[in-house]
């Protein structure tokens, strides 16, 4: 797999065409193995105890997953999501930003699949664990 | 299955005890066998085309969920959701409410699990399904 | 949506050409709506402690969906399961066959998506849930 | 994490303990990071096509995944699976063995979490993913 978007083209790209992106989240890297989005955490991502809400990840991963699919085909606005499952498995550290590292396992003519990993960062151990389909129209911009 | 909390006393409960509760959100009534929440569509949810994000969705399903669960026993702040599967599958009609349909197909001493289907308010076909599981706090309050 | 193939002919279908048929597996009953799958228990179906394993509830359900699509869409050999999830909620009965009742949530031009519950025959509360999608080949017949 | 029992243990217990163990899965390596089970494709996974079936997969997925938790807090049998999501991604390849490698990403006091990448041997891209959540009994023998 080839690089079509970096993150600086990626970040471009989703701040003019995806306005429901979460205040905050920024493409890292791109690289064509693995790409890495944070969240930077601010006051309106917590829930009571200082901790990210579920929602939260859930939109940290699927954004993560659609730059890992257009840094490979390009601007693709109308790729979308058709499942996804995701495991919660420890509270994100308070007050640290939130790293998604997404691989791309599948990248096929009309489906796409993407795993990634959520840990909060500086600590090693994963808070969330989440795979996403994604059903990529038949016409490539 | 018994009722514990009816659908005021669950907007009471989620309105002061659950601030990143998505703009918008009610339960429109609880019964035993069926929780009903509805989001009231508004500009903040939408996506370019007019339609809801999937991160909403999930949001939604997610706290029908958790309502459904503390409908039966009681306000137990602190369940969480462990695992959560989406299927979305159409696009949510543009401009209309979305209603949350949950259901309980287990609820243990330490695990619950909820299926929800979303349709858009006066449509039949589901828009999205998710299923959760929720791990329940060992004492509940 | 209306129905391609009733139970016999689903079964005749199976039976000729679907080798890796779990044994004792039948379609009970074709509607519209709803797909309802048994399986006949055996001893090779059975765990320590006289329950069905996983795996053999899981091909239960990706059975019943496949039954549930051909039953709309007629004989489509190659239909092939791109995503399951699944919830192990309750031990089976011992000694009682299990029943997938199915319900087809999306029959688009390629993909499928299905919900199935199984219980244990003459018990209410489900065992097992399961969402299964199909990816349908681009020419059907 | 540190290892409790290493393959020859775990392929004693399965053999003993195991009944319903899929004929020709063995454990090929269990380090604290990684286990990795193999399946000798025969006859009997097989489908039309020569691939195998998507229930095999899963059970080696959840062969695995047992295999990996027993590995770390010794032989207890009663360990159940109580959510699995699996992606299958690409044909197998045929008269190939199948390889799962499994990562626990959580070892918690009541569940555990596995994460299962599948391929055929000889062939880097994966064939299917899977990630399962085990419910560990409170009293760990």
């Amino acid at each position: 797999m080839a690089l079509t978007m970096d993150a600086a083209a990626l970040n471009r790209f989703l701040a003019s065409d995806f306005p429901q992106l979460p205040e905050g989240l920024i493409i890292d890297s791109a690289t064509p193995g693995l790409l890495i989005a944070r969240l930077r955490i601010g006051e309106q991502h917590l829930r009571p105890g200082g901790t990210v809400s579920g929602p939260t990840m859930f939109a940290l991963a699927d954004v993560a997953a659609y730059a890992a699919i257009l840094s490979q085909i390009g601007p693709v606005a109308l790729a979308v999501t058709t499942n996804a499952s995701i495991d919660f498995m420890r509270k994100p550290a308070a007050g640290r930003d939130l790293l998604a590292e997404c691989r791309l396992l599948k990248l096929g003519r009309v489906l796409a699949v993407a795993d990634t990993l959520i840990h909060s960062d500086g600590m090693p151990d994963p808070v969330a664990r989440c795979s996403l389909t994604y059903s990529i129209p038949p016409k490539r911009g």
